[in-house]
């Protein structure tokens, strides 16, 4: 939530123009992201027609090395109609440039702008065409060349909440240790092999969907996007929509639109079905370890709070509960 | 640069709702001022056609009781053919509205987008026809009925300053103790008085300046707006448009623009001419008043960084010696 790089309007013009997008005619800081710097910039071309984009620097986070996959991801989805923004390519044909700075070289993106806003408070419908959305981002990067490991598998979540240590997790609850080594010792056991796997969003959050209505209008925000099963993604996408935020609350309806409306566009095998609770664990304990590990190494005066693991707890002890394995996938075992 | 509040599109939908303005179809927090959240706001009305505003919510900063001044402020000068937003009034002709927040109800205010960028390297034609801008609002304001005392004046540099301390002013720079106690007792035995007084911004730097070329599309965030000397006005606009940055270096053409462009709209007259040294030494004072204190008073860790204050004492010493009067001031007593 921050921009980190100051930009003048003269060098923004500057950057514009390697675009061939008209002349610059606004551009406001966007408090969108973590970890980059992100600008709504608008333009005009000579007929007096505007446009509009965002404009990402990207800061030490993001390796310039990988700005190739997740560029190129975004302009395979959109050229097979899936609902993601296109990137700007410019004169040489690049989809990113490097860009002077006093902090050094900083890589930098121009990405269409879409409409819609990100929902809090989803109905069934909205989660119905989540899924669905999902599904299609799943088919139309089928034949996408690129992979990517995914930098926050189970070794990573594994890493994470060692250097938690058993303290510091006991520090965020009396309970959590125990469950972070039962549930972590359970995956490394059980986590399937040979499900369908392809690129995934791996953090379809709602904050990361825009939508007008019922519609999904844009998936945005792919800077987690790899090469990992695509059930996950699924489970995922169910952990970050079918709860209150604070996990305390499982949301049945969206859970079952969610499914529904992610099989109508790709029904999932037996074997991904079947896999789903250990898959719903893994992506509960994903965000977890995460959030664990930022809970504890924020300092106490930095202006962003860090997130509630609790509420990824919550979720993980809902998935773990054998008892609820035919409430929450209900809509696909049924 | 920051949004404060948390707004859900749920929620945001209920804000718009209320100023008949169409249905949102986008919303993007923006890193737009640093006491108020603030949303890049788009609308579609029945008809298709988008509109765009900036939502701001007041957070504690901003005193609710001060926003019919300076709402009322935009309308007025709007009205008059001034380049600025025009404020969003409700069904009941309300132009800020008070919304529930877990934090407690906060004031908010939609307000007219406006295009235009902010310029960093500022052309004599820019600066010229930001003196006219200036001038512009200073004539349109004459008949408007509010006033507001300037919160930050000679007693309030002073309070600051002395809350400074000595110590805290020489860990800054060993002279500048010296230099402030000489400009306070100068200012407090030389501030004029029976010059025209009115509306005035106050902190016309530039970024609260949008343009396109060499033409003001927008004069924006008037939340320092005050009844005091409108030739003070001048020179705090000349203070933050006529210097490098750092103020080590004086642009004398810029000085020369902005001063013509103000008198071609609104001539200076003779006692504001001679008194403008002096006003001039006051602006810089008022910056590094707040500077100063605020380079004392900020956390070495928080992500705020503080402005140097060093930059207006630069700015102050050229002011305060006497062989630079001609110079700074030469397009008007030419």
């Amino acid at each position: 939530m921050a921009v980190y790089t100051r930009l003048g309007a003269e060098e923004m013009d500057g950057i514009i123009a390697a675009f061939d997008v008209g002349t610059l005619t606004s551009a406001k800081g966007i408090a969108e992201g973590v970890s980059n710097s992100n600008w709504l910039i608008e333009t005009q071309d000579t007929g007096g027609t505007s446009r509009r984009f965002i404009l990402t620097i990207y800061e030490s986070r993001t390796e310039v090395a990988e700005l190739p996959f997740f560029l190129g991801l975004l302009d395979h989805l959109a050229a097979a109609g899936a609902p993601v923004p296109r990137t700007m390519h410019d004169g040489t044909g690049a989809s990113h440039r490097l860009h002077r700075t006093p902090q050094g070289d900083k890589a930098l993106a121009l990405i269409e702008f879409l409409p819609g806003v990100s929902v809090s408070e989803p109905t069934p419908g909205q989660a119905r065409a989540v899924g669905g959305a999902l599904a299609q981002i799943h088919l139309a990067a089928a034949d996408f060349p690129g992979t990517r490991a995914n930098s926050l598998a189970l070794p990573q979540w594994q890493q994470l909440l060692n250097d938690c240590g058993r303290e510091g997790l006991e520090s965020i609850d009396p309970d959590l240790a125990r469950l972070v080594e039962r549930e972590l010792a359970l995956l490394a056991a059980n986590w399937p092999a040979g499900l369908p796997s392809g690129v995934i969003h791996a953090d379809l959050f709602p904050d990361n969907v825009l939508m007008l209505g019922d519609t999904v209008t844009g998936l945005i925000d792919f800077y987690f996007a790899c090469t990992d099963l695509l059930a996950y993604d699924v489970m995922v996408t169910h952990a970050a929509w079918c709860f209150t935020p604070d996990g305390t609350q499982f949301l049945p309806e969206l859970s079952q639109a969610l499914i529904e409306g992610y099989c109508a566009v790709r029904p999932l095998g037996d074997a991904e079905r079947a896999a789903l609770p250990v898959l719903a664990r893994g992506a509960a304990l994903r965000f977890l370890a995460t959030r664990a590990y930022d809970w504890l190494n924020t300092p106490a005066d930095a202006l962003v709070t860090p997130k509630d693991p609790m509420a990824f707890a919550r979720r993980l002890e809902f998935y773990a509960d054998p008892a609820n394995a035919g409430v929450f996938a209900g809509g696909i075992l049924a």
